[in-house]
C-alpha cells in the first residue's frame, strides 16, 4: 500500500513546512481542492522544485473541460489530476489524453457515485490509472465509513489502481488492509494532528 | 432575464482587460472553473475592489467540504458560489450556511444531473438560490444543448431563480426567451470573439 496524504491546510506555505516534518514518510503529496481554489494551481511548481522526487496528485476534482483543466495541472508539474466519476466520457477521455502527452496519470474520484465498482471497467478501457472510492469528507465526519464498498470493490476487481479516501486512520487502515487497496489517501488523521510526524509514523506502522 | 458572462480566459489579468470594455452592459461576472484551479479566488479580490458594484459568481463547482469551500469564496468577496446539484445534501446545506452569513448566495450547477428537474424542489427547500441549467463544455461543443430540459424546467417551476448555461449564442437566446430563465450564462460566444463588446451588444439585443 502506498500512502497518500491530503494536504488540506490554509496555505502553500502551510503545506511546505508541515511536508518537510514528513516527506520522507509518504508517497503521494495530494494538493488537496480547498488549497487549489484558494491559491491556484500554479504554485504547484514550488513544490516540484522543493521536493522534485515526490509524486504530486492535483485534486481539481475536474467535472468539465476535461483536456482545458487538465492541462493547467500538468502544465505546472502534477503527476496525476482528478477528475470526478460523475464527468461525462469525453471529459474524461479529454483529460486521459493530456495526462498521456504529460506521461501523467488521471485519478477517478468517485464521490457520489451510485455505482463505482459496475463502472470502473468503463472508465479502465478509456486508459483511467486509478480508481478513488471516496466518502465525502461532509459524510465522513459523521463516521458514514465504506470498509463494505471496498469489500465488494476488491472481490470483483482486486486491489489494483484502487485508492481509498474518506475518514482514514490507522484502525480503518488494519481493516482495509485484507482488500489491499494499492494507495491509501489520509488527510485530517494528520493535519489536524499537533504531531504529525507522529501520526504519519502511525500510518506507516498500520500499513505494513 | 440577466446576463452573466462565464469569463474563461487564460488568467485574471486577461479578464480585468476583457473586462474593462464590457462591464457596463453585463448584470453577473462569472469567474470561471479553470481561471479559479489556474490563479485561485483570492485573486477576486482585485476584482471586487476594482468593479465594486458588479456581482461576482465563483464557479467552484464545490462537490465537498461544503463549509469550507464556500467560506473561501465568499471571504474573498465573491458575491454567488457554485456548487454541483451532485453534491451531498451535507455540502450543499454547509455551503448554504456560510452564505447566509455572508449575505451571499448559492447557485446549484446542474452539470451531469440525471433529475433536475425533479431535485429542484428539494434544493429550494434548503434554501438554494439558484438552479443552473448546465450542458457540459464538453457535451456543447458538439451542439448538444438543451432547449427541451428548460421547457419541461419552466412548466414545472416557471424561470424564477433558474440559470442557462452551455454554448449559449444570441440565437438560442430567442429560442429561450418564451421560458424566461432569469439569468443566460455565456462564455466563448464572447471569450472567443475577436469583438468581444458587439458579442456583448449582440446578446444584450437577443435578450430585450
Amino acid at each position: 500500500m502506498k500512502l497518500q496524504v491530503a494536504f488540506d491546510v490554509g496555505s502553500f506555505k502551510d503545506l511546505i513546512m508541515l511536508l518537510e516534518k514528513v516527506e520522507d514518510l509518504i508517497d503521494i503529496v495530494e494538493i488537496g481542492t480547498p488549497l487549489i481554489v484558494k491559491e491556484g494551481v500554479k504554485e504547484i511548481e514550488n513544490i516540484k522544485n522543493r521536493f522534485p522526487k515526490k509524486t504530486i496528485l492535483a485534486d481539481m476534482k475536474i467535472m468539465d473541460a476535461g483536456e482545458l483543466e487538465a492541462k493547467i495541472g500538468f502544465d505546472v508539474g502534477a503527476d496525476i489530476v482528478t477528475c470526478l466519476g460523475l464527468a461525462s466520457s469525453k471529459t474524461l477521455t479529454g483529460a486521459k489524453k493530456v495526462a498521456s502527452r504529460n506521461n501523467g496519470k488521471i485519478m477517478v474520484d468517485m464521490i457520489n457515485h451510485n455505482n463505482p465498482i459496475g463502472k470502473w471497467p468503463e472508465f479502465l478501457e478509456m486508459g483511467i490509472d486509478y480508481c478513488c472510492l471516496h466518502t465525502a469528507h461532509d459524510d465522513a465526519v459523521t463516521g458514514d465509513n465504506s470498509i463494505e464498498i471496498l469489500e465488494q470493490f476488491h472481490k470483483t476487481h482486486g486491489g489494483k489502481n484502487l485508492a481509498v479516501a474518506g475518514g482514514i486512520n490507522p484502525d480503518l487502515i488494519q481493516e482495509m488492509k485484507l482488500f489491499q487497496p494499492e494507495i491509501v489517501v489520509v488527510g485530517s488523521y494528520i493535519t489536524d494532528s499537533t504531531e504529525p510526524r507522529e501520526a504519519v509514523e502511525n500510518l506507516r506502522r498500520a500499513i505494513k
